[in-house]
């Protein structure tokens, strides 16, 4: 038995256990971040070898994700205060009737089980998945990336700490500590064990798990979000979304990365937004935009790439419908904007792109818990089982029929 | 180009189309029922060849499955007129937020898009998952087993007639030509067109979808349920539940296959039991089981065994604790129920046991899409994943964010 197995059965076991009242996780959930506050130097050191050991390997961007300090370990420990601040999922009667035959049906939400998260550099994640699954009664079994191993090693041992002071069991936040492709596997492949498997990272992960797990699994994450601009747009307006969605936070998933154009606004709009991107932000255009604007000519590669930069890849279109034809073959069904004063090319676009958040008039960058009001999220579902959009608290709950009867045959 | 990705391309671009209004969706389902009708003569004719190439082949059970004469026509088509009157799952708003910063944040349920749909020899699921995806807005890709292609073929051109009749696009209704292993691996595997695969069928069908999919399945259907009858039950109640939930129909997944007695009262209702089932029921039991009663001594295996016949399997256990932990170890978290007349030993049952359906002094029976008041169902899911139980029109869809501003940026 490998030690990931010894781990998925320890947390199968503590899945099984008897459900946690709402008071019980919060004061838990205070105790994990005072945790981690009274380990900080622990975590520091731990976080040095990561560094120490990552330099020259890694870009400072990613260099720059795995750093912590004593300010990021302080919003750590804040966001698991939030998040217990946060409505218990648990329990909720979702619906109830009472059929003729006098049996009562509920429709009640559960947590899912085990939770299995595999992720990439950031040690963040770490806190802030252990405490999404904890609050939504589950159990989480954490597999970090190798670069960022020692920090969710000294992250979840005080987190731990904070279990064990509570006097609840140590095993309902789990870290894999093979950090080679086995655990991986073993993760995608324990059906009966897993619940849930959901990866945080580049494509590559994403799509190994998709392509090599037998347990369900949610996509998250990768956007190649569209903002189509209608000859009925407010070009203003429009400039200033194009470029909020762009460039306020390209590295993100939700950041636009393609740019569609109505023919007819296309000779005022295209020059407007040269001068707003101009030497910050590369356009990528196809034929048309280049004979309108100074722009490098973009390759059919261009509208089917994830950026996560300042290029914006740049299309003319000739109508509402052209526009959604070409999301429905270029998207990633994260999120699409449309940007019109007329209703009807706005209700034709929102009933016909099939994306997880369709918006009318503002910015892709609005696809996110906290800006949809969930409070928190474990990451963008970009798949249209189960979870939709921004995943919170709800979305890491299933439910169950619970039935009351008199001795009722059929 | 296979002759299935041929069909997964028009059925992606049928799903793409305009979304039907309810009322046309019920007068187009209206004329498949009456297509249904015209053409029982084809159909009939079909399903005699089917007949034919199978006799011998299958077993009286299987050939009778797979029998078609005018009155089971009939009642397919009655089963699609009642679709037609089930209420229109598409387009309902979920949930509603204005943000502070003017937002409005609308969740709204909108079709799966392609539902492919593996199974194996009853007709009858061809007409009811054919109507149960057009309602619900959704593309079907129906791929039937090759001992009743000829029928299926059949109706499936019946119901594509209704289409054209009605105007629309007869894409909207598909059935895979290919019977081989080919074409259910092709609908496996085609991600971005297959939106969900639902299997319906045995263990061996559902196990290799599980296993080789890539795309999102929901398992449907194997049943290994439980009836834990406790030392606080009323034994006439449970003496019939029992009885009604093994024998009432025992070849369907809410059967029951197992009976957990507590120690307490299985001297009293053991042989109240064999009384019951003599001659009709065999009753494999384990060693105190058969140390009270006649009974063949069960392997371990009969405690994992979806029988499907006139067969259970009996265990004494201490009490409504051990039974769950029994529970948690065999059961395929389809259906189970507890007989007491304790409420404290039927809330430990109820929040613990991890399944579907959990009941209380009534039959795991009442598993079904109608008796949940759901109208009809697509099947019963045993995962946790999207949905739960019986699947009616709602769980056939997911849905997405609609998102209304006035220039908002982030």
């Amino acid at each position: 038995m490998t030690e990931t197995s010894v781990i998925l059965e320890r947390a199968k076991t503590a899945s099984l256990e008897a459900p946690l009242s709402s008071e019980k996780k919060n004061a838990v959930l205070l105790n994990m971040a005072d945790a981690l506050i009274h380990h900080t130097e622990d975590i520091l050191a731990a976080n040095e070898i990561d560094l120490v050991n990552a330099k020259g390997k890694i870009s400072d961007i990613m260099l720059d994700r795995l750093l912590l300090d004593e300010r990021r370990i302080e919003a750590m420990a804040e966001g698991i205060r939030e998040v217990a601040k946060l409505r218990d999922p648990v329990g909720r009667v979702i619906s109830e009737t009472s059929r003729e035959n006098g049996l009562i049906i509920q429709k009640v939400s559960v947590p899912l089980g085990v939770v299995a998260i595999i992720y990439e550099s950031r040690p963040n994640v770490t806190s802030d998945a252990a405490a999404l699954c904890f609050k939504s009664g589950n159990v989480c079994v954490l597999r970090s990336g190798k670069e960022a191993f020692s920090s969710a090693f000294a992250v979840v041992s005080a987190l731990k700490c904070g279990l064990k002071k509570s006097g609840v069991s140590e095993d309902y936040v789990n870290l894999v500590e093979d950090t080679t492709r086995d655990s991986a596997n073993t993760l995608m492949t324990s059906n009966g064990y897993v619940d849930l498997l959901i990866p945080r990272g580049g494509k590559g992960l994403i799509s190994a798990c998709v392509q090599n797990a037998t347990v369900p699994v949610i996509e998250t994450g990768t956007g190649i979000c569209h903002i189509y601009v209608d000859k009925a747009a407010d070009l203003e307006k429009a400039l200033n979304i194009v470029d909020n969605a762009k460039t306020s936070r390209p590295s993100v998933c939700n950041a636009a990365e393609v740019c569609l154009v109505n023919r007819d606004v296309a000779d005022k709009f295209l020059p407007m937004l040269s001068e707003r991107f101009k030497n910050r932000t590369e356009i990528r255009g196809d034929k048309e935009v280049c004979s309108i604007i100074n722009a490098t000519p973009a390759t059919d590669g261009d509208f089917d790439t994830e950026f996560l930069d300042y290029i914006m890849a740049v299309k003319v279109v000739a109508d509402v419908k052209e526009a959604v034809n070409h999301i429905s073959k270029h998207s990633t069904h994260h999120s699409e904007s449309v940007i019109t004063e007329d209703s009807s090319a706005a209700e034709y676009f929102t009933s016909r792109v099939d994306s997880a958040a369709v918006y009318v008039n503002c910015s892709t960058r609005f696809t996110d818990g906290g800006e949809f009001g969930l409070g928190c999220e474990m990451g963008i579902s970009t798949q249209k089982l189960h979870a939709r959009g921004p995943m919170g608290l709800n979305e890491l709950n299933t439910y169950k029929y619970i039935i009351h009867g008199n001795g009722q045959i059929r």
